[in-house]
């Protein structure tokens, strides 16, 4: 059967580049996309018509749970599986900038950054496992042992400064705290999912600094060899997502392949 | 100046404990304890009788950006700083009872808990810091260089089941997410508040298992030596905060004083 990635939050940025590069790459592979507002999203459009029949477009704002049980529905009868979902989309704050002091904390900038980043992966997981448990591991590196084979991929986009050992600048409060609290549901899941027969890799990825709406505000800071393509960064992270097994679930990586501390 | 110590969350449990040690214990200190609901905080009503214009009891609910600002306001005029404040207030989820399984996971649930536990204590330190910064340095140890004296603290209550590295049980998401996202919180305020000349100390301390209505639903799975009491709890917890200066700042520690990793 041949594999299914799931892309969240695809409109824009690297979500949309992974689903760029699982068409042309991962060959037989069928890519669902989703995001807030399909009718908007001409990139996606664009990619659909390049690649006949073997891209699905739903809508899915992460911030609602009918949202994602309705696309769980979805895929279930149309594909019956997922083997890789790619949970991408986040924000740094609702301004646009992340906090530069306490100053800029309000209560209502920090709950919609975490309900977006972190809470929307995480009923993700809930509505997609199932699916992800019928997959046929067809991402990833499979063990020959048998008890070791996992049947799908969960990855979370989470960011260097979401580890909390690694903080030596401060900043960026409600980002930060949204990709550590991400981090954790990722070792969470790994720990309930890893266990019994249909088992389930959950990783969470850093991309490094990419050229992309949610660094723009930042890209002046940033020389110019740090600053990567969506399209070098999804090369590398595809290369991550491709040497995975059950062996390297529940832990964070970056771009590089390097471990990041929590 | 007499010290100033403020516990938020303090009808129960162990902020109800931590304002009965710092009257009993720091003679001379004034104890602000906030709550949601002030008519109803019996015991809190009690320890005000006994030390007559030592204890004020302030409404507040932590949900609620505006009843922290408006008990910052009242705090300032009545004492104009702060020189310990501990955050305790935090539920394991609206249910009562820690997710068993991502089936038990719900948006709500997890957003519920991670604006009591984690957005709370944030917004805290948004409208108190200016308190805490004119602190006298009542609590924890002063090193002679007048250049690492600290003027406050910050407490932030966390859990052993909030350190990403040390879960290997899995379970309790909305929890185990909140307390991660509060420990980078902590680590973040404890980089902005450790510059410059009025300094606050930021950590967080984990409580043990402690015999209190949030744990009560698992007392009967604790051997009864591993269940501490509220006493002896705070009585590990304040010997650790006397012994804090700018050196620890920004770190987890357990009531054995134990560092706990992220
Ligand atoms: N770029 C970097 O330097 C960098 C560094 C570290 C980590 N990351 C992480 O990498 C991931 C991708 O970031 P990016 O740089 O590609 O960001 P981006 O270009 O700003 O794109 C963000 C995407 O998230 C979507 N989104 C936002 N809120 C949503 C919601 N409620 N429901 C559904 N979709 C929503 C956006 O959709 P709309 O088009 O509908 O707004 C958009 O597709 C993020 O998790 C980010 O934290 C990025
Ligand atoms: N007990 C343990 O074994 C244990 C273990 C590890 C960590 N901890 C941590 O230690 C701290 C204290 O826990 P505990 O055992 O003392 O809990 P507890 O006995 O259940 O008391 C919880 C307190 O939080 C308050 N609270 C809840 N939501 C609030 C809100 N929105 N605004 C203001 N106050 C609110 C409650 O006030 P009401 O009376 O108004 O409901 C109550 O005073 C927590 O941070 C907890 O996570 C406890």
């Amino acid at each position: 059967m041949a594999a299914v990635a799931l892309v969240q939050g695809a409109s824009r940025g690297l979500g949309l580049d992974f689903c760029r590069y699982l068409l042309l790459k991962k060959s037989p592979a069928a890519v669902i996309a989703t995001c807030r507002n399909p009718d908007a999203a001409q990139h996606l459009a664009e990619l659909s018509a390049q690649h006949a029949g073997r891209l699905t477009v739903l809508k899915m704002d992460v911030n609602k749970e009918d949202d994602i049980k309705r696309a769980a529905e979805s895929v279930k009868s149309a594909f019956g599986k997922v083997d890789l979902i790619i949970n991408s989309s986040a924000m740094l704050h609702p301004s646009g900038k992340g906090e530069t002091s306490l100053r800029d904390v309000s209560a209502q900038g920090t709950i919609s950054t975490l309900v977006t980043n972190t809470v929307g992966p995480l009923v993700m997981a809930k509505y997609f496992v199932p699916l992800l448990q019928k997959g046929t591991g067809a991402f990833g590196q499979q063990p020959p042992e048998k008890a070791k084979q996992h049947s799908g991929i969960i990855v979370n986009m989470t960011a260097r400064v979401g580890s909390i050992g690694d903080n030596v600048l401060g900043g960026w409060y409600s980002y930060r705290m949204s990709k550590a609290a991400l981090n954790m549901a990722t070792r969470n899941l790994s720990i309930e999912l890893g266990r019994g027969q249909s088992k389930i890799v959950c990783v969470s990825l850093h991309p490094g600094t990419v050229n992309t709406d949610l660094s723009r505000p930042y890209h002046r800071n940033v020389p110019k060899d740090k600053l990567f393509s969506t399209e070098y960064s999804v090369q590398c992270l595809m290369n991550i997502i491709d040497n995975l097994n059950i062996d390297k679930t529940g832990k964070a990586y970056a771009w590089d392949s390097y471990e990041i501390p929590w």
